[in-house]
């Protein structure tokens, strides 16, 4: 059981923001920080944007922050947002063939009960849960980067 | 999100072998009545069969069917036994290379916790919640097959 790649990296960004504060980042930026594809980043931003977690500017001072503090940004929603689906099995996707037993199939409900439980969960939480302070996280991210 | 395939067909064998009760089912039956591939059921089965959850039989009269009443078998047991892997996002598997916010990233603990709850949930519920008795499963399962 997983997340897609593309939710994971969602929050990895959305970490680096809550870490940045004030300060914008870009692409580029990120991307090197987490040693993954910049083109597949680009997909992320884009859909982060949208989807009103992050605001971008272009331009030579252009760049990303957090569109509202990390404490008001919830795990549940990022990952309800970004996750393409919550098809658990695959009679949960209703443009498969049905699974022939369907009709008389309790087991759908019994699994739909955890995948909620599950963001349920997520919901309690936001970024400012999944950040920490402290030495170590000075060691990590960059010198200047901690200098707002 | 989702579970693989693998435990989506080993739940659809479970639940065919609990309506079945006393009497035998084959691996070709099976196939046949959920349309999916005899190939990746003959590993499914092994596999079924290697945790416990059913009995093979060899020869003439030979055959599979649970190896306990479908109330005691655990949803969540199946589910943490048939799927290969709990790694929610990339960093839950320790073999791949460590995201580099790892040791001040608090996210895997929460998300490790919702997964957690997941399971719980389907600790709750058993075979016999999945499957249901009636008019409709009479018609949707074989009548021979319900001559017991």
């Amino acid at each position: 059981m997983q997340l897609t790649l593309h939710t994971d990296y969602s929050l990895r960004v959305l970490i680096y923001l809550a870490q940045k504060g004030e300060k914008q980042a870009t692409i580029s930026e990120v991307a090197e920080f987490y040693q993954i594809s910049r083109n597949h980043l680009v997909k992320i931003v884009h859909h982060l944007a949208g989807e009103g977690f992050l605001k971008t500017a272009r331009g030579k001072n252009g760049g990303m922050r957090l569109a509202r503090a990390p404490g008001l940004i919830s795990v549940g929603d990022v990952v309800r947002r970004m996750e393409p689906n919550f098809d658990i099995v695959e009679c949960f996707n209703t443009t498969n063939q049905p699974c022939v037993v369907l009709p008389v199939c309790a087991l759908k409900a019994v699994l739909s009960h955890a995948s909620n439980e599950f963001l349920n969960i997520l919901d309690r939480y936001t970024l400012s849960d999944a950040i920490t302070q402290g030495e170590q996280t000075q060691q990590i991210f960059p010198v200047e980067f901690l200098r707002r």
